[in-house]
């Protein structure tokens, strides 16, 4: 019996005993020690160690959302359409489709009309963690935040000081008043830079062509006793001679200009002046100094690009004025969603780690935008039956340094007598443009938006180019 | 060499090789097997086996927030001021103090002016798990949701199974439209139900005293050509004689009505009526049938305590009066967040999973309200100085049974004719309330808020208790 355990045998068992006396120890060690990575510094005893609990569901579910390739034409949302499996399925970009958006639509008309700032998406993915937030159910329930205000003191911190470290308005001597996007403020503003109900007078709101649509429809809209649209700035010059006062005047400025990307100042001497600085930041345009305007606009939208947050603010230089648009916003909405304070103090707080760095959103939005610019203005350059406006290089504070043109939009002209109707030259091309007549301008421009995800300007710039190649062609072939 | 291995030795080496090969087999399934407990059904894959990645962050620093436990007198916020730890602080209720709120504010004076949700809280940190909801920084950052909307599709599903489940409302005939709080609709469904600006005539916009007074200090405010605030609806009957045609009437009803809990009907016959339905929920009130009315407001602001999120709702019957309140709701925002809308399903879709169960939001909200109502009675009870409104059990539909009543506001009269300022009465007591002249009633009403938090509650019951006490005492030797 003893030598039915020959030394091979012996030795085989050794070697498998140690074998498996080692494999104990790793997986100790391995139960141990894998643990999750360490907290963020802010938070650790609570904890456990690092297991969560409640908020665990709900970080798996974003997660999962979050890991559905969609065949990078498209996402899975949270709170997406629940298929017959119960779960959301693919949305696909413009002209991709297929339950995982892989096929693209045949023959597919291009949508270049809305300024959906969706050129931003892949900064936040990349910045998945700096960024997300959890909400709990019952994360401020009440009207009020800290100090009984209704909007977050920590954010219009961070508002502060990304103003100053970008350069692009002088934010410290201001009130900054929060707002469900910067289109509340439109009407809010004219309504706080009117005179009181009382005083029977009633001011003119006016713009300079090409303008943002949307000053005039929401005046009109609204249709307040108070003030009323005074039309563009050389109307209102000329229907008005020397007979209205300047002090009756509000004068909306988008400074870049929405739909030309051009810096632009009042010129209405001495009316109230709105300035509208959504687009004034270094992915859009250079920054050549601080705003310093006794009102001026912007907005998460185009700032970070979430235009779905509706989130805006704006920088008062006058108490009473600030205090006026503070109770508009009071009697409107009881101000801004404060589950979006939240989402926007990470936003905000993201961006302010990554200014100057690898990750500098402004950096890569210049990138993105400068390139689709540079390749716009290429194919364009071959036609003469559309041109481009004019952006020339400049000096940028924030980037100190000379940058290329990287405008929101591209104004289109379209240069032939018969082309008056540019929008419908471009419709019949197979692209989706906002006429000039939306901004009181002639209809021979459209606007592009350049703004969309890279699947919109890849489609784009395959029309446009489709459209200047037969142009082309019939010149080459008239010329034969 | 063979007989150096001794029987009891092999035995031992045969003992300690299985055992440890049965550790090891051990350790395997655990490993495997231990994973966290099952996701939920909507995701599984994604997860390699539970571990979170770029969602761990936030979900930690969400969690330990959560557990500060400031001795049950506040709480920790996200958004927090940040103290000098680097952390955010302590927020105390009303009349707490000190770092973790366990200090007791000396002779500190009760606010029960506000409609501040708050007894809802506990219900959300009970059902923590459920209601939470990771927003990714790249969450719908487009303007557009679901099929191109501005408003959820999933939520506006789980809104209609709410008011079908709880039986206060017909909603599958209606559409619905979301907004920035009930607030905003106030203004955006005079202006949908007002004449064409074109047609040079006004609305007379009217409600019932008492009423809730943002009515009128919006219509006030905006002060539009189209429609006009004529005041109570007996003033205005009063004033038009004949004169005034009914259709040119627009009358707000609330009901159960802000402040005295009634329900009510529209008074003036043939008006354009809209059935402020804030507070029409069981926690409230009875329902003693579903209301079918052309134009009806909620919020969850009154259903589920989430004040700060602005997001409310029309039911409109009419297809053209929707499309009119759609447009004034895009102009005005274009539309509600959807940060909001994506943490409103979390809250809508935890209702519905526990109607009529041990965890129904309605039977907590009702037991807490009622409790209150109880409490709150029995001491005015004794008085001959203040009195309550009446409101006797009824038959309510949800539950099925009679019900006690638990309205969100005690409308207290004064009943000595010295006290005819009957908040400022209160307010000598050391308890703020909101004067019945804000709902253009007497000033010998004033209005208690009985929906803040317990802390809240169990302070003013202490004031009133005091009050009371005073006025017997005073009786008492006044009679000796």
């Amino acid at each position: 019996m003893e030598s039915a355990f020959p030394t091979a045998a012996r030795l085989g068992l050794h070697v498998l005993l140690y074998s498996s006396l080692l494999l104990n120890a790793l997986f100790l060690v391995h139960h141990f020690l894998s643990a999750p990575p360490a907290p963020s510094p802010l938070l650790s005893e609570a904890n456990n160690g690092g297991a969560l609990s409640w908020a665990l569901r709900a970080a798996r579910d974003a997660e999962s959302v979050a890991a559905a390739g969609c065949s990078g034409h498209g996402r899975v949302f949270l709170d997406g359409i629940v298929g017959e499996d119960g779960r959301p399925g693919c949305e696909c970009n413009t002209c991709f489709e297929g339950p995982d958006c892989s096929a693209r639509t045949p023959d597919c008309t291009v949508d270049a009309d809305s300024g959906d700032p969706m050129f931003l998406e892949p900064h936040w993915m990349r910045h998945a963690e700096a960024s997300a937030v959890v909400v709990s159910g019952w994360h401020r329930m009440s009207y009020r935040a800290t100090d009984g205000l209704f909007q977050s003191v920590e954010l219009e911190r961070c508002i502060r000081r990304l103003h100053r470290a970008v350069g692009n308005a002088v934010a410290d001597d201001k009130q900054i008043v929060f707002a469900t996007g910067s289109m509340q403020l439109i009407n809010a503003l004219v309504y706080a830079l009117s005179p009181d109900s009382n005083s029977g007078s009633t001011a003119n709101v006016v713009a300079t062509t090409p303008y943002y649509p949307a000053y005039r429809t929401q005046i009109v809209l609204f249709d307040s006793r108070e003030y009323k649209w005074a039309g563009n700035t050389s109307m209102w010059a000329k229907a008005s001679g020397n007979s209205t006062t300047k002090e009756d005047v509000i004068e909306f400025v988008t400074s870049p200009n929405n739909p030309d990307a051009l810096l632009h100042q009042p010129v209405v001497v001495g009316s109230s002046a709105i300035l509208d600085h959504a687009y004034f930041w270094p992915h859009f345009t250079h920054i050549p100094a601080p705003s310093d305007a006794d009102v001026m606009l912007f907005t998460t939208s185009k700032l970070s690009g979430h235009a779905s947050s509706r989130f805006g603010w704006a920088l008062i230089r006058d108490e009473k004025v600030a205090k006026r648009v503070n109770d508009y916003i009071m009697q409107n909405t009881m101000g801004a969603s404060r589950d979006t304070q939240l989402r926007m103090l990470a936003i905000f707080k993201t961006i302010l780690a990554n200014l100057h760095g690898k990750e500098d959103i402004f950096a890569f939005g210049h990138d993105v935008m400068t390139a689709k610019w540079r390749k716009l203005s290429a194919v364009v350059s071959h036609s003469r039956r559309i041109s481009l406006q004019n952006i020339p290089p400049q000096y940028c504070t924030y980037f100190d340094k000379i940058r290329e043109p990287s405008p929101a939009y591209a104004w289109v002209k379209c240069e032939r007598e018969e082309d008056s109707d540019c929008s419908d030259v471009l419709l019949k091309a197979k692209i989706i443009t906002r006429s000039g007549v939306w901004n009181d301008a002639s209809s021979r421009y459209t606007r592009i938006s350049l703004i969309k995800s890279q699947d919109d300007f890849d489609l784009l710039l395959e029309r446009i180019t489709e459209f200047v190649d037969a142009e082309l062609t019939a010149a080459g072939s008239n010329s034969m």
